[in-house]
């Protein structure tokens, strides 16, 4: 066990280290002022390059041969670890540092660059950088690539979920595809027939709004000793182990956004803050792949917090918050309001039923713009045209098309098919959770998200990356991931 | 100038690296939760041994040979950046980097603990973990001094301020301990002589506090586009180079503390912007040592903040702030409640007058735990006996007596003689400013603070490291430090 207890403390020391990255991303995108963001891009850089080093080192490779040797005498957590100190290591292996660093630094340069595009709305400002940034992202699925037998584009899925690949999305995608387009029109047709919602009259002040994210928050079962709750431009969960923080934005005309902002990241602290304490800074005690991350940030925000019972418990809730009352503050109304839907610009405001074309959309662009299908010069052009195509929709500016979300200009390919393949296992564990655990509704509507989260914490957050995706979702739910249980989620709760 | 070219690139790393290290420390007092407390200490820990490898990697001491022999064909900024990389160099090389990991680590941990311990008001909770944090650092000051054939306090006094030994202070010390006590009892007569003050009554709620702050730096000429303001335990001023990070702290029944905080901070935040752009990164372009930075809070906050021409200013911006009126808001009673003459509990709250008392005994406590004089289960009961002696008042309880201040907790150790060598700095230097540009008094009473700041930018700031602290003050003023200035400006103000 020597060469495998010297891997721990070595994977102990790389796990401070991006401990430390996660830290200094929250604060890049939360506190750092303007002028900051070349000395920050090199900070990163170099950690993201010292990360790798340590990652790639020589006496790695020669402590996994030995600790292989040793596996008898493991037990089958230490095994499972030891399995996934071999996948990180080979998986940083084939690439070089300066690919790793030079792509560390086009992402935050072209980040910080995205920012001020996206304020002006001009996609021209940022689209030399971002071809850069896109540049680098096919030099490292090529290599990663390489040395795995995967396609570029299925080596940076790979990246983000183990196992994710095109094999399995052409078919899910094509179903979903095939039947959205009738799914959103009968919904549209049930939610007309239904007639109008009563309207939410605000402004809602970001301090209230702030209050009743607090609420929320404390209701999931958030540890606020252990994480934090903010603002920023782009909601995300980030930090550290041990320091889950999630940001919300705020729109005081509308506080739908900032909510289900909040409720989607608290999901994904969840899961942070639920990982084994005991082996938070190994390999395998990370959250198991993008996909699963996204499926406890969906089911908590649309099964959970979008469900019927839980606006009985958010509704009078944010009457106080907000100092309202009137009939359009019902429960039944509110449920009504949240869940209209309306095919938009912005994905992360989508409702649920138009959000899988957001998600098909760039998947397909950045598939092309990988594959050298599709220039970056011409994105804006397509990407309207693809919201146009799927959504019905125009968008009139690039801010509010594809300058919106940040993660290709940060450097993050390969990524928004698992907000899809999130969406679907988020209806089959909500589907298994509720079949296993029948109090989980009734208790939403007391706020408590006690029994829900027991249920994901045995099921999901502990098991960390000590399975496979599809072991952890076989074993939770008793099958395969099949898109029919979204669909079906669906369908229920737009057409009814 | 190969191997000079290649210095400065690794010392551009090096520079990201404590910069990094330099933003978690400030994330670690300002934002942290407080769970998170153990897992800062190991990102902390890992990242100060990794800086420390790279400052003593047998390529950085090959190159440093190697471009001794390019000398001639370094210019003179170069030149003093290639002694700086030296002495960089050579002094971590005398540290192993178990003692760097182990001292960082327990300074972390025994901080944490300081904080609980503080808000308890119970120095026994800490006192285990502050023997090791000493401990630790006398490992350090005999390391330091094997190698510099200095004594183990001068060793940690060097390591701070480059080139201070008890052979300067204890004559300038003595000095100083000698004058004091007549003067402040001069100053309490002369106080008394002049009546009572008018009382200033709050509340003076945060939010108003805070917006003065805001906009008393920005009168400074913080540069907010490379910086940031909040609030914290223990006023400090942190972040990395090109993102100066500046806190204080509020007391809603009075504001003195929060706005003097502040402008001490603000003094060393305009040092740290004003240090030259193309060399943050590099040796040479550091601050030049913690007296010379002391001196420059202490000049803002003693010398200009305090002056009575800045106050011509402050009290209308005071008055707007906390919507206050009424004869106790002038400028002259203004100026009188905040040179008021107290022996007091708290060093950072203290007046100028007294605040050497504070330094002096510190200095004199830490050098005694070092050479192991004094145990550290007698602290408490020595720094009481102490405060009593020199200023006559007794600590009531550990919070008000020697839990009050982070520096020995954090591992800070050899620094507290720098707070006077750098009022004695200050006097000095402002003495010169104003006999330079008799523009300065008047322009703070119109709240510029640009002609003084450009004195201290052409004298002190961008000199950065590339001179000695004994030729930046000799160039700046035309003599060397003499503490005669700082007691004729006490006297003078003080005594009248």
């Amino acid at each position: 066990m020597k060469a495998y207890n010297e891997l721990e403390a070595r994977f102990a020391r790389l796990g401070a280290l991006e401990g430390a990255i996660g830290v200094l991303d929250w604060d890049t995108a939360v506190m750092m002022p303007d002028g900051a963001g070349e000395a920050r891009g090199e900070q990163l850089a170099v950690l993201q390059g010292l990360a790798h080093d340590m990652l790639t080192a020589a006496e790695i490779a020669d402590l996994l041969e030995r600790a292989e040797a040793e596996r008898a005498g493991l037990d089958a957590l230490q095994a499972a670890n030891l399995t996934e100190m071999r996948r990180a290591h080979s998986q940083a292996g084939v690439l070089p540092r300066d690919l790793v660093e030079a792509s560390a630094r086009a992402g935050s340069r072209c980040e910080m660059i995205w920012r001020e595009a996206r304020a002006a709305s001009d996609f021209t400002m940022v689209r030399d950088a971002l071809g850069e940034v896109l540049a680098l992202q096919v030099r490292i699925g090529e290599a990663r690539g390489a040395a795995s037998g995967l396609g570029v584009y299925d080596a940076l899925l790979d990246s983000h979920d183990p196992g994710l690949s095109c094999a399995w999305l052409d078919p899910a995608f094509a179903r979903v595809s095939r039947e959205l387009p009738g799914l959103v029109a009968e919904a549209l047709d049930a939610q007309a027939r239904r007639g109008p919602v009563l309207p939410l009259r605000g402004p809602f002040p970001v301090e209230a709004q702030t209050r009743l994210g607090g609420k929320i928050l404390a209701a999931l079962g958030f540890d606020f000793s252990r994480g934090r709750f903010d603002a920023s431009l782009h909601p995300f969960c980030g930090g550290s182990s041990g320091d889950a923080r999630v940001t919300t934005r705020y729109d005081e005309s509308d506080f739908k956004g900032s909510l289900m902002g909040l409720l989607h990241e608290g999901g994904h602290a969840l899961y942070e803050q639920g990982r084994p304490a005991r082996w938070l800074a190994q390999p395998a005690g990370r959250a198991r792949g993008m996909s699963l991350h996204e499926s406890q940030s969906l089911l908590v925000e649309h099964h959970a917090g979008l469900s019927r019972e839980f606006l009985e418990w958010l509704a009078p809730a944010a009457r106080e918050a907000f100092g309202a009352e009137g009939p359009e503050w019902t429960p039944d109304n509110l449920y009504r309001e949240f869940k209209r839907v309306k095919a938009d610009f912005i994905r992360v405001d989508a409702d649920e039923a138009t959000y899988p074309a957001h998600v098909l959309l760039r998947s397909g662009l950045e598939r092309a713009m990988i594959a050298g299908d599709l220039r970056v010069a011409d994105l804006p052009g397509a990407f309207n045209e693809g919201m146009k195509r799927l959504l019905g929709v125009d968008p009139p500016d690039d801010r509010r098309g594809c300058l919106q979300d940040i993660h290709w200009y940060a450097g993050i390919w390969g990524y928004f098919p698992t907000y899809c393949v999130g969406a679907m296992i988020a209806a089959q564990l909500y589907a298994a959770a509720t079949a296993a655990v029948p109090d989980i509704p009734p208790s939403l509507a007391r706020g408590d998200f006690a029994p829900l989260r027991g249920w994901l914490r045995a099921n999901i957050h502990a098991r960390a990356s000590f399975a496979s995706t599809e072991a952890i979702i076989g074993d939770a739910t008793g099958e395969p991931l099949d898109p029919r249980h979204y669909l079906a989620h669906l369908r229920r709760r737009y057409i009814g």
